[in-house]
């Protein structure tokens, strides 16, 4: 790790090695059918997932959300998805839908049990304060998804 | 009722007096805020959706899926939704997900409770044999999702 790829400065070796930033550089790494990200640090693969508010300020909200954003926003669910995979076993689909306004939905679900609902709204300015932020929510949506697993077994494996 | 509005031949007072067909007029009527469809028959407006099986194959399946049609499929699953509000008084939202291919997914969900899931694909040519096909399989959805809250009437309302 060089300085010249830190994030801001925020980055920690704890986030890094959290189940859910794992989960997520997996998924990317696990996509990169041509190597683009072989010789990347998965700290320099997460950096554009860390976005600070001055920055999404600096992000129009006007027009189609761009593929590369619209790709990360999937990534980020489908890692959610794959830890709730890891610790139940149950196969989870992912949906997101997003309008030309940047408006729209993430779903994650097992059989008829939702397991991530999350509206979307600026989707072009997704992103997170820090790396921590980003394994602190990616692991909150893992949290209450496995949560409601528990509670309703039944209807994930439906 | 007049020939020239007949659909196919196959229309029956049944088929149009059929809940399923109710709701999914209103959903209709209700988006026209500019009146379009006020003089028409319900016959009329529900022939976008009658596609037998020589038409589909005329359909190319090439380019992104059309307006029109994925306007007509997001109305058919807010006929399901509004006809399960209605029966259960919970509230509903649709996510319709169709990519360029025209495959995607269309769903129905109450909280935490998935009521349809529907895989789509050739999205392009979506339509029913028949209004009677149409109201059918509209009225089979219903019936699947109403099953599922009375099953687990605790998602339904996380």
């Amino acid at each position: 790790m060089t300085a010249d790829n830190s994030v801001n400065g925020t980055t920690s070796i704890a986030a890094l090695n959290s189940p859910f930033i794992k989960a997520l550089v997996l998924q990317i790494r696990g996509q990169d059918s041509y190597g683009f990200y072989r010789n990347w640090s998965d700290e320099l693969i997460l950096k554009a997932f860390v976005v600070p508010k001055k920055k999404k300020r600096e992000i129009p909200i006007e027009g189609e959300v761009d593929a590369a954003t619209q790709a990360r926003i999937l990534v980020f669910f489908r890692a959610i998805a794959a830890r709730i995979e890891q610790e139940t076993n149950l196969i989870s689909q992912v949906v997101v839908d997003i309008n030309h306004e940047g408006f729209g939905w993430a779903l994650v679900f097992s059989g008829r049990l939702l397991l991530t609902v999350k509206t979307l709204r600026d989707a072009h300015r997704f992103g997170f304060e820090s790396l921590e932020k980003l394994a602190e929510e990616g692991e909150t949506f893992v949290q209450k998804g496995l949560d409601l697993v528990n509670r309703f077994p039944e209807v994930g494996k439906l």
